[in-house]
């Protein structure tokens, strides 16, 4: 071996891992890794903090779903996947074709592909707060910085408009909106989405609409798609088959690429140069998306949404009655935020503090809202099966009845004063 | 609104892509996309270009495979997926654990998450020439200088070790070795590995061993793993069900992470991490894989080899008697490099134009081997129904026969001559 070369060897294995990598921070992950989860030995564990619907087995997936795979295996064909969505997505006023039709690892393989085509280094986003946590984690690792606009808990969470307006700045690359909403199972109203395209049309900004729940609003409410709404700013909205057909690991996203005045089509080259990174979704679920799409009857959604809405209305009715809590009554998805008195718990610093010991004494896990930016509440599932509801609830209220402490000093204030 | 916001608000729309994407580009795709394929009329088009086995349903998925998948409709726990691959990957001498092996969406997806863990934008990978174009797209998205070490032709196309050696520095990340291989069909000999492994083992250079055709050798031939032959070097394995399960779209990749003196610690947490961006392929296809590894009987591995390796000598025979060309013999894998003594067709000025020719005159597409970065070549994939070998071998002689020009000064020649 040459001289030069010896120089250049290393003398022991040192392999650090890559910035990229280390940059890729999940929120949810590191709080509830941080979290002592042991339950009270005495009582079966509730798990009300998991976002599959399908971990309870109450919530099955549909024949017709299945019926589509196995045929699938025979028939391997998936050449029609991409049209099946466009006209499953299309209304009688916007028709969309399989080119405007991205397939994904699921919704969040779509989000990736969004963010990451939209934002450079050193620009920004803009997500709510409370909102799913994969945003920051995917921007984030991709070195864009995400600012979060405030929603509004006595409006129903509906986007403080101002807030938002005044974080848009040169450098903001696109704005996020879900709806509805995970956590905060909100349904917008047409108006209200109206007032979010105004901002972005008057700061010309994208929008990537995170439409997952798509559809999936209680009985009183409308789904409005944004894409609807505008003639004007472009959007890429991401949805998929997991929450509404209640296949959550069947991984099969999309993204929909709405530009009616053809100035995405740049973001089309570039979705489809990334979509070739991993090669797209499994094929078997592409060659079973059509019949999927086509089969599953009305009936099986109603009959979802009607079960959920039923479990918001008892959690609902059983939190306002407990001392401390105060729920907001979603509208749609799967979710409930209830917010925690905080000052009347003065045991606890934290929602994480206060879930911690709920799963030690109760048995009951509820994710503290802090792993969605919102510390001071935590948040629900509400697929979880009717029979333990009230169940959950009974062991919720004991709790809060023996740690409440109405009428406390703030522990702000505590602190402050000194005592 | 306020002055300053005005100011900030854009006056139209402009939504450019992010350079990530813009970086992210497949050769094969833009080499492809830029031919003319038109086929000739006259003769039904046969594909020697699609890496994809399925594609002509000669080869049809295992039962057992297509059983596990209705079975995993039934009863879809995935937990014990991770186990089912480390023990499918175990030997005597290396039992692998649950905690080893990452689950990914396809082999691709698992290069993608090895590249991205170990390589910084400004380091460099070092690459097979002849190689897979998608560790140049996967690193160049991010970044990462590739550097591409020469396969020799002439000796079943081993890695020129010096040429290796020579292009570490102290910037490498990782060596990428690909075997069995992709153009190439190669398949090293222990002895081969030991040589490449000592290299890294001397350098402190980790491996990222593409082994998503592990096994498949022909008659006469051993695989080895490249972390069954050594105690030092740290490899990541990269494999999956797609190629010897014949199940292309299935997209279950996996990691193994071989590194028996804890120097990856950093890389597992890392991968870990990335994982997450995603959230991990299909879990039907997960609950499907112990059922899929255990049950899927040797007979169907030997027959789908077997098969391919007869292809393999009915083309190597007709290639050799073919003026002009000249066939390198796989040992494996499912693919053969055929040389094309260029000089002697001076009407094409490439691989890429003789290959189009071909397409536009006998309806035959090969792949240029331009898209692995080694031009004067082209590749066939011998997973084409045994029918149709002759024919396309037929065509290809006619083809070669009709345009060869034996003795012609080299068009390089020619053109510095001025004539």
């Amino acid at each position: 071996m040459d001289p030069v070369k010896i120089k250049k060897a290393r003398k022991e294995w040192n392999v650090p891992v890559s910035d990229f990598a280390m940059n890729t921070f999940n929120p949810i992950r590191s709080i509830v890794d941080g979290m002592k989860l042991t339950p009270n030995p005495q009582k079966e564990m509730i798990a009300l903090s998991i976002g599959d619907p399908t971990v309870f087995g109450n919530l099955p997936v549909p024949e017709a779903a299945e019926e589509a795979v196995v045929e699938a295996l025979k028939n391997r064909s998936y050449e029609k996947s991409r049209a099946a969505v466009a006209e499953y997505v299309s209304t009688p006023t916007t028709k969309m074709e399989a080119k405007d039709v991205i397939l994904c690892s699921g919704c969040s393989g779509a989000l990736d592909l969004c963010v990451t085509a939209l934002a450079n280094p050193g620009q920004n986003i803009l997500m709510p707060r409370p909102g799913f946590s994969i945003y920051k984690t995917l921007a984030e690792s991709m070195g864009v910085v995400v600012k979060t606009y405030d929603l509004l808990p006595e409006k129903n969470w509906e986007v403080d408009l101002q807030h938002l307006t005044d974080l848009i700045d040169g450098n903001t690359a696109a704005i996020i909106v879900n709806n509805p909403s995970n956590p905060c199972g909100s349904v917008y109203s047409k108006q209200h989405l109206e007032d979010i395209l105004a901002i972005a049309a008057q700061y010309k900004v994208p929008i990537i609409a995170d439409e997952i729940y798509e559809h999936f609003v209680f009985d009183g409410y409308h789904y409005y798609s944004m894409a609807s709404l505008t003639n004007e700013v472009p959007i890429l909205s991401c949805g998929g088959l997991t929450k509404r057909f209640l296949v959550p690991g069947w991984r099969l996203g999309w993204i929909i690429v709405y530009d009616q005045n053809g100035v995405l089509s740049e973001i089309r080259d570039g979705l489809a140069s990334l979509s070739q990174r991993i090669l797209g979704p499994n094929t078997l679920i592409q060659a079973a998306l059509p019949d999927i799409l086509k089969n599953t009857p009305p009936e099986f959604f109603h009959n979802t949404i009607q079960y959920i809405q039923q479990n918001a209305e008892l959690f609902y009715k059983r939190f306002t009655k407990i001392p401390g809590l105060k729920p907001v009554m979603p509208q749609g998805a799967m979710y409930m935020m209830v917010g925690v008195d905080m000052p009347s718990f003065p045991e606890f610093k934290s929602d994480v503090q206060f879930t911690e010991k709920m799963v030690t004494e109760q048995s009951v896990f509820c994710l503290p809202a802090s792993c969605f930016q919102y510390p001071g509440y935590f948040r629900v599932v509400l697929t979880v099966p009717a029979g333990k509801v009230n169940e959950a609830c009974d062991r919720i209220e004991e709790f809060c009845r023996s740690h409440y402490r109405p009428g406390n000093t703030p522990r702000e204030a505590m602190e402050t004063n000194g005592n």
